[in-house]
């Protein structure tokens, strides 16, 4: 079951200029970083607020690492902006077989590394009216 | 003070059809609709999870009322997808000033209506990196 927004992706051309934007604007703060060498992308989380459901909701800024990474092609096309949301989960693989049983095209066949070593998986945005939508359970989750 | 992820706010060319989804897929629950006129639109709340600040997080399905609405020639021009991202805060008014005099542009003098009662502003998205980033202060809140 789906139960909290857990992150919004903005894709950026240079990290630091962007952690610098939502800081020094909103007062939100980077509660970590890290490189996925799997998805091709240097990384920012920023958490906003805690949810419901235990988790959290962060703002996730992703600057890729090389022009030929999913999120290297998407800012080449589009330009800065909203890459994808995420919904959280306790249950990523479980969730993910029900949307697939529905006929929504599921990117992984087995859900890989995310962020601060969560379990995540992708929803085909054809599939989801123009929306890139990833799956997480977060570390503390699973 | 900005305290919550409020809201993504997705533009669809037939709300009943997208609602279709996200309920049928996602399991979520529509917990508000309404026709905002001066924005132009019809939309759905759905509302994800409670957040820390005693608010809720939402997804917020839009519908172009008409053509030359700004959603209406926004999706024209993208299709499907992610139209702006919302931060909830106790004091749009407050926010929105100490956030203009840092050069962002806020494209209202004054906040208008938003969903639900809410007071709302948005913030130039080639300011934002891109993102079109709205302000909301719900109608509990003020």
């Amino acid at each position: 079951m789906l139960t909290r927004i857990d992150h919004i992706g903005i894709a950026c051309h240079d990290l630091d200029t962007t952690v610098e934007f939502y800081t020094s604007t909103y007062g939100f703060e980077v509660t970590h970083t890290e490189v996925n060498e799997e998805q091709g992308v240097r990384e920012a989380m920023l958490r906003i607020n805690g949810t419901s459901d235990g988790g959290s909701s962060y703002i996730q800024l992703l600057q890729p690492v090389r022009e030929d990474s999913p999120v290297g092609k998407w800012l080449a096309r589009n330009g800065e902006g909203v890459h994808h949301i995420a919904f959280g989960t306790a249950d990523v693989d479980g969730d993910a077989q029900s949307i697939r049983s529905k006929g929504v095209r599921v990117l992984y066949d087995e859900p890989r590394t995310g962020s601060m070593g969560s379990r995540i998986t992708f929803l085909h945005p054809k599939d989801c009216h123009g929306v890139l939508t990833e799956l997480v359970t977060s570390a503390t989750e699973h």
